[in-house]
C-alpha cells in the first residue's frame, strides 16, 4: 500500500475551536490509525472571516516559523514568532500573537503601551531578505499609533527641542511631538519591500472612535489617562497628516491594531481586509490539482440550506469537481434527511455527537473521536481491498487460529 | 474488484425491531452503496431469546420458505409458511405465524379456536420428505389442547357414543371426551420423524395458570366460556395422561403454545428450551469458517460493561479471532470512552443518532442510513486503494475536468 493521500481542509467550531485548531485535531484523529508512513496529510485550514486569518494562512500555506523574543506592549521581552510563506518569500507578522490583549490582563495601565515589538519583528522579517510582509492587523494592547514600531525600525519622533521622544512607556508623551523623520529607517523599506496590511475592520485613530476609547482602556484606566492618551494621539495624527497629506485621525484604517494602522500608513503600507486577501492565499482551485485520496473538512454545522459561500461547502463541491471524496465531520447535521448531504457532494459524514452516549471530552476530544471512527471505516475499506491479492492466506490464519483456540 | 463479502450478525434493537428486521435493515443500509455485484451479504441474525426464534433460524439458515394457505384458529383460510433448512431434511413450524394472537383481534368467542391449521403444516412437511421437524411453539390463538393439529394428522377424537368429535369449533367440545385413538395418524409420524417442540416457557395445561386462563381468554370470554373450555380441556388432559401415563394438566409444557404441547407429547416430541435450541442451530463458530471482509453486528445498547453473553459482543470476539473486521451500528454506545469500544475488539462503529440532527424516521430507517454512512466510508477506503493501480489516471482526468470547468 502506498501513501493515503489526505487532504484536510476544515472551518471552525464556532465559539469553540478555529479552524487551523479542527484542523490538528482532524490530524490526530487520522494519525490514530494511520501512522505517518501510511498517510500523508496535509492540512489547509479555511478562513471564513474572524481572528484567526494568519493562523489559518500559516497553516494553510506550510509556513516556516521563526520563534524569538521581542519586547512586549509593556517593554519587557516576550517569546513572539515571525513566519515565512512562499518559499521564504513573504513573511508573516501577526500582531494579536505578538502584542495582542492579552497583555492587558493584570496591566498597571493600558495606557502606558509600545507597539515596538512589532518594529522588532519587521527588522527581522527585513534582515531575512523577504520582499512582501503580510501583517494579520489583529486587535493589538499597543495603543500608540505605530510610534514604537516606528522608531524600531529608526524612524525618529522628535519634540519642540530637537530631543527625541521617548515612547515605549506609552503613547502620552507623543504629546509633545513636532517632527516625524523617515530619513532613517530601514533601507529595504518603502523601497524593496512591499507592506500589506490585513485588517478586520478599518477603525480610525481618533475621535470619540478612535484608540483611546478602546474598552480596555475604558474599563482599566483612570479618566484622565484616557484624556492624555488621546490629545497625545491627535498630536501624532496631526504631525503624520503632514506627511501622508491627509487626515489621518479620522482615516479609515489608521485606527486598526490600537493605530498600529498610522505608523503602517506612513511605511507606505497597502490596506486590504481579510476577505479580499483570503480569497488571493487560501488557493483551494490549486491545492486540488493533487490527486488526493479523499479531503475531510469540518464545520460546526453543516446543511444544504447553509449560504453558498460557506467554505466546507465550497470545499466538497471543489472535491466533487475533482472526483475526490468528501468526509465531513460537524458538530450539527442541520437535516431531515441524508440524502440531502449526499446530493451536495459529501460523500460519507461523521457527526461529533455520534460517538459513545456519555461523552467525556469536549469538543476538539469529540472531533479527534469522530474522525478516528471514520479512519477505522476507511481502513476497513482499504483491507478489504487488499484481501483480493492472496485470499488464500487468511483462509489459512483463521484455520491455524481456530486450532490453537478451540 | 471481486465481490465483498459481508456478513450481517446483528441482535433485535429492544422493544422496536427484532434481529431479522435489524438484518434487513443493514442489508438495505449495505445495499444503497454496494449492488449485488459488488457485495455478496450473509444474514446471519442473533437469537438472544424471546418470540423471533423461528424468524431468526430461518434467516440464519438461509431458509426454503414456502406458502400457502392452512385454516385459521377460526377455521378459515388464511396465509401461511412452511420452511425447509438443512438442504431440506428439516421443517420449522412457527406457531406464532401461523395461529398466533394476532387472531384474536375481533374475534366472536376466544374460545372457540382451533390448532388445525398447524396440523395441515405438519402434514405438509412430512409429505415433502424431511425428517426432523422443528416447530417453534410461540404464542397461539389456538387454545384446544392441540386437538385440531391431532385431528388434522388422522388422529381421532371419540365420546361416549364412539363417535368423532368435531373441535374446529373449539375445545368446549372435548369436554365429551372418551377415547384419543392415535392409530391413524400419519404413518411417518412418530417412527421416522423427529419432533423437537421448542418452547419460551413451560406452561401447564390445567390449573389456574392453565391455558383457559389466558389473558386473551380473560378479556374477552364470558365467564361460562372460560369455565367450559377449563373443564373440557382437564377432560383432554385426562384422557391424554391414560396415554401418556402423567398427569398432562400440571405436567410442565402441556400449556405451551394454547395446549398445543399436549398434542405434541401425543406425538411423541422432544420439548427443548429456545435458548438450548439456539446453542445448537445458531452455530457461530462455523459462520466464521468464511473468509469475511467484515462482519456488521446491531444492537441497542453497545457497552464493554455489559454481560459477556451478549451475543453482539461475542460476534465481535469471534470476528477478531478470526481476524475480520467488526463494525457495530447501535442506538447507543453506553461508553465514556471511545477507546474502551476499541478495546472490545470492535473495529468502528456507526450510531443511529449520529445522523442528522433532525431525523424523520423511525429506527429501521436510521439504522439503514446508519449503516450507509459506515459503508460510504469503507467505499473510501476502497477507492483508495484502487487509486494504487493507476495513479496516473487520475491526474489526467483531474485536469480534464478543470479544463472543461474552467
Amino acid at each position: 500500500m502506498r501513501q493515503l493521500q489526505i487532504l484536510v481542509a476544515p472551518s471552525g467550531f464556532n465559539n469553540s475551536l478555529e479552524s487551523d485548531e479542527v484542523a490538528d485535531c482532524i490530524e490526530e484523529g487520522i494519525r490514530r490509525v494511520f501512522p505517518e508512513k501510511s498517510a500523508f496529510i496535509h492540512k489547509a485550514p479555511l478562513y471564513e472571516g474572524g481572528n484567526n486569518f494568519s493562523r489559518a494562512l500559516l497553516s494553510f500555506n506550510d509556513a516556516k516559523i521563526h520563534y524569538f523574543d521581542v519586547n512586549s506592549p509593556f517593554y519587557y521581552p516576550t517569546p513572539a514568532y515571525l513566519a515565512f510563506i512562499n518559499g521564504g518569500s513573504t513573511a508573516v507578522v501577526d500582531v494579536a500573537a505578538a502584542i495582542g490583549p492579552q497583555f492587558f490582563v493584570d496591566c498597571p495601565d493600558p495606557t502606558a503601551t509600545t507597539s515596538y515589538g512589532i518594529g522588532e519583528l519587521l527588522v527581522a522579517a527585513l534582515e531575512a531578505g523577504c520582499t512582501k510582509i503580510i501583517i494579520d492587523c489583529g486587535e493589538s494592547a499597543a495603543l500608540d499609533g505605530g510610534a514604537g514600531m516606528l522608531q524600531a525600525l529608526g524612524a525618529r519622533l522628535i519634540d519642540a527641542n530637537g530631543k527625541d521622544i521617548i515612547t515605549i512607556g506609552g503613547a502620552p508623551e507623543l504629546a509633545r511631538l513636532v517632527v516625524i523623520n523617515l530619513n532613517n529607517i530601514h533601507p529595504r523599506l518603502r523601497k524593496e519591500i512591499c507592506i500589506e496590511a490585513v485588517y478586520g475592520t478599518r477603525s480610525v485613530l481618533c475621535g470619540h472612535n478612535g484608540v483611546a476609547f478602546d474598552d480596555h482602556v475604558l474599563t482599566r484606566a483612570s479618566l484622565k489617562q484616557v484624556e492624555d492618551l488621546s490629545l497625545a494621539l491627535e498630536e501624532f495624527a496631526d504631525v503624520a497628516g503632514q506627511i501622508l497629506r491627509v487626515n489621518v485621525g479620522n482615516e479609515p484604517g489608521s485606527g486598526i491594531s490600537g493605530g498600529l494602522g498610522t505608523g503602517l500608513m506612513l511605511l507606505g503600507a497597502q490596506f486590504r481586509s481579510r476577505r479580499s486577501a483570503a480569497d488571493e492565499y487560501f488557493d483551494f482551485e490549486t491545492l486540488f490539482d493533487k490527486p488526493w485520496d479523499f479531503v475531510i473538512t469540518g464545520t460546526r454545522i453543516f446543511s444544504s440550506e447553509i449560504s453558498k459561500a460557506n467554505m466546507p461547502r465550497k470545499v466538497v463541491k471543489l472535491a466533487q469537481k475533482h472526483g475526490v471524496p468528501a468526509i465531513v465531520v460537524a458538530e450539527t447535521i442541520a437535516e431531515e434527511r441524508t440524502a440531502d448531504i449526499y446530493k451536495e457532494g459529501v460523500s460519507s459524514f461523521m457527526t461529533t455527537y455520534g460517538g459513545p452516549a456519555f461523552p467525556q471530552g469536549k469538543t476538539n476530544e469529540l472531533i479527534k473521536d469522530a474522525v478516528q471512527r471514520a479512519m477505522r471505516m476507511v481502513q476497513i475499506g482499504i483491507s478489504s481491498s487488499q484481501d483480493q491479492i492472496e485470499p488464500q492466506v487468511k483462509g489459512i490464519e483463521s484455520a491455524i487460529t481456530k486450532l490453537e483456540l478451540d
